[in-house]
């Protein structure tokens, strides 16, 4: 039996501003710090150890990986960083205010923006200066890698071969394996790891900063899987989440 | 020509409590912060920019590599640690107050151990809580490379085939290298850099926190090397660990 654990970063400042972020590099608010350290808390005082961690190029989920590893005083772990367990990118909507683009577009098209498993939001164009291709932590991707925008499915496709080709080797090697991202790239890992439908996983919201436990067989599927801590404020989180509804 | 940094980490509490540190897993002090921070604002200042750093596997040097990070919005950056880079292992003297032993041991013999480049400490026995072989960061170490204590030389011994192996296939492929670390490990790889004979590097102080540019040739060998920012206050920083006689 495998155990993996995963981490949904805590509150950022856009969230807070209730702003659509994607692969926008914004930082954890304090409200997000203290959800980081409470669930550092919880895997501590649950006695997991870890050998391995990966996160996603954007500094909320490193600032959180960043203070897991300290408050577990596991600030030597390997730590591997990849673009594909990064936020799904939210296209031209990046940067604008959620109530304002449904007063804008109708709620409706924001809910399917927001909702749907594969719509995409509307593209960026190349000469944005919101594009990807113009950050150089994202030129060692190919062109058609570099996205203008992704729906929950694209997402889950860029992620999934990071778990194939990096993590799923590690875990069967015997790895303890922390895993701390956002809300989409994280639904792709919990799509594949329970064996979710499309509509289940769009349904599907990870409370932000409570570590996550999965319990895998030998072929990597899940046996269990539970949050640690009070469960009832797991539900409550998780609710909060879906009232919320981020989804960015 | 090829570029690359290196920053040996600021003030740490054992530094400042005038102990033998080694391997022992202490974080900085404030002032160690301030220093770290002070020179990610001169490579920032300074224009330059990186594709990987490497650390070791002590909070130290970890903690100035992310504070290097944060201040040069670089926390994606990928970073590899590895134990080759650790501070050497200072043997049974690790956590004793250095006054205290020189009155014990007396002054001559401590000069030995801190100032001779072959001369190793006493070592830690395997049943010492110290002794590396009990901290699963060092678990994958062959028994033959666990130390129990290290003299320069073995320091540096240990040291040199992650520059072979890992950075300088790195540096030939084009790719901007910056390396945190300490003292001693940085030591060893001036020692290559610029060709020094054992006598000289023992006589070499690195001062703290200030990024040491190196501009090598295709051989890797270095055409040039200067401290960034003031450089009264770099031969001032270089003075005063020479005067603290820290060495550990």
């Amino acid at each position: 039996m495998h155990k993996l654990v995963l981490v949904r970063h805590g509150q950022s400042e856009w969230n807070l501003e209730n702003r659509f972020t994607g692969w926008t590099d914004v930082d954890l608010t304090a409200q997000g710090v203290r959800e980081a350290v409470d669930g550092a808390a919880l895997l501590r005082d649950g006695g997991f150890a870890f050998d391995i961690a990966h996160t996603s190029y954007l500094k909320r989920a490193i600032r959180t990986l960043w203070l897991i590893q300290e408050e577990m005083d596991l600030m030597w772990l390997p730590v591997f960083k990849t673009w594909r367990l990064n936020e799904r990118h939210y296209g031209a909507l990046q940067g604008l205010n959620k109530a304002e683009t449904a007063a804008r577009y109708g709620d409706e098209q924001v809910f399917a923006w927001r909702r749907s498993f594969d719509t995409p939001p509307p593209p960026l164009e190349p000469d944005d200066a919101r594009y990807p291709g113009h950050d150089p932590r994202y030129a060692a991707l190919s062109p058609g890698e570099v996205p203008r925008c992704e729906s929950l499915k694209a997402t889950i496709d860029r992620t999934m071969p990071y778990w194939f080709e990096t993590v799923a080797p590690q875990i069967h090697a015997g790895q303890r394996v922390l895993i701390v991202a956002h809300g989409n790239s994280l639904r792709g890992l919990v799509k594949y790891l329970d064996d979710m439908d499309e509509e289940a996983i769009t349904q599907l919201n990870i409370p932000t900063g409570l570590p996550l436990v999965y319990e895998l067989d030998d072929s990597l599927k899940a046996l269990n899987r539970y949050y640690l801590g009070d469960q009832e404020a797991a539900a409550r989180a998780a609710e909060a989440v879906a009232n919320q509804a981020k989804g960015g």
